[in-house]
């Protein structure tokens, strides 16, 4: 999907909202574990329920790779059953050197035809390079992620007075363009978007920590928002995990819809 | 495997040798295409050539999962085929919030029964802790890689004058132990290992970067070691596509020994 039709998705639905499908078979609803594949069964239920309210999905591949081969194949499922329609979000945060990374960027995007993958950027620019190489796909890349040990290094300060996630977006910016990277960051502080749309003005952000990681919508809007929206926020937990009876997708569907409700008047105000 | 045990198959094995299995079905000899197996196949006759010379075997995950499911089967039947004192790495180069990593524990750890995986430091501590709960299991952390991108971040000097893999190295040493922490050590410049050396003198290290990658073992040996040798050096293609017809297994034995006969020599001098 190019950027262009993703802006388009999100006036249309009047939502920048992205479903976390971080799906964990201790957690899901009991009555799912006699099917064939309770994870597909859970998502496809999920997904159901929720695609006219949102504009991406984003399974953290951990939760499938855990499960082995069946994991693998219940994420090509989901994969193969979300609409074409929606942003396709591979939460993965891989990341080798550039041979190696060739390798995750085609099982991502050839084998699994995936929009998109998570990649961190410690090993540099021949690390994230692959990612870049596929028309209308796109690398998001970790600056800032909103969890506790993000203070260990993303935020120590160089010689320069640069912060580390502020030299990753200075340095990365260059790889490629607004039309096939965008960047996670955490919102934990959201007064952290404004020092990151001061060197990233046009990209698209990735905002995990609405919901079980805390972060409050209109904060992250405003200060993190631009003139094409630029911001998709993800809800994982909050989300799939708020029923856990038969009604499990119809509950999800609310709180869903609460959220792109809020959405739908942030944007009328862009 | 613990510590200890690691140590003993140096000695009696007068290597410090770590075959890197980055199988690639694309580049592995034809005439084992036709079988059901061909990774495995290959990787099987590999081990067989080499497993008298080596201390670990390391196979990059990103190969086997650009296969799918096809390819983590490869995968577990070629860590079931590893004996028992060989020392497993899973390359992976992992690293997400704590819950997501402990998944990734999980499925390396309790799945599929490696030694170790390597993970990426950027997320920080909570995103390597998960890694360290599990008895005689290790965390190998990222701190200097032997790629050309190394150079965008690794060593962007802080206010206090360090640099950013020595603040990784420094940061997390505290998070384990040197018995359940070693460290990615890129050797495209030796003289790193003493800067290395000079906070973390206990860790093992991993040192990829002989072979395809460039460095040389005696330079490795002598910045790198301790009193317990403290290094696995890595060598990956050099040794298996040392040969591409019916003979590849000898071809890459014949490389590991001259690999290892270096390495006899070194350790009789410690």
């Amino acid at each position: 999907m190019n950027r262009k039709e993703l802006i388009s998705h999100i006036k249309q639905k009047k939502s920048f909202l992205c479903v976390g499908l971080d799906t964990d078979i201790q957690k899901i609803p009991s009555h799912l574990l006699s099917l064939e594949d309770p994870v597909f069964e859970f998502n496809k239920q999920i997904i159901d329920a929720t695609k006219d309210l949102c504009v991406a999905y984003k399974p953290n591949i951990a939760f499938y790779e855990s499960m082995g081969s069946r994991g693998w194949d219940s994420l090509q499922k989901t994969l193969d059953y979300i609409p074409n329609n929606i942003f396709t979000i591979a939460d993965a945060k891989r990341g080798d050197i550039g041979n190696t990374s060739s390798m995750y960027a085609r099982t991502f995007f050839e084998n699994m035809n995936f929009d998109s993958v998570t990649v961190a950027p410690y090993m540099g620019k021949d690390s994230v390079s692959p990612f870049l190489d596929f028309e209308n796909k796109w690398a998001i890349i970790l600056a800032i992620t909103s969890n506790k040990g993000s203070l260990d290094f993303q935020k120590i300060e160089s010689k320069d007075g640069k912060k580390l996630f502020q030299q990753v977006l200075e340095t990365s910016r260059s790889w490629g363009t607004d039309e096939n990277m965008m960047y996670v960051v955490g919102a934990t502080r959201v007064e952290q978007l404004l020092e990151i749309r001061a060197i990233i003005p046009n990209h698209f952000l990735l905002v995990p920590g609405v919901g079980a990681q805390g972060g409050n919508l209109k904060d992250i809007a405003r200060n993190g928002m631009n003139a094409d929206c630029g911001i998709l926020v993800n809800s994982s937990r909050g989300i799939i995990y708020a029923g856990n009876g038969l009604d499990f997708a119809e509950k999800a569907r609310l709180e869903a819809k609460k959220l792109q409700v809020e959405m739908a008047i942030i944007l009328s105000k862009i």
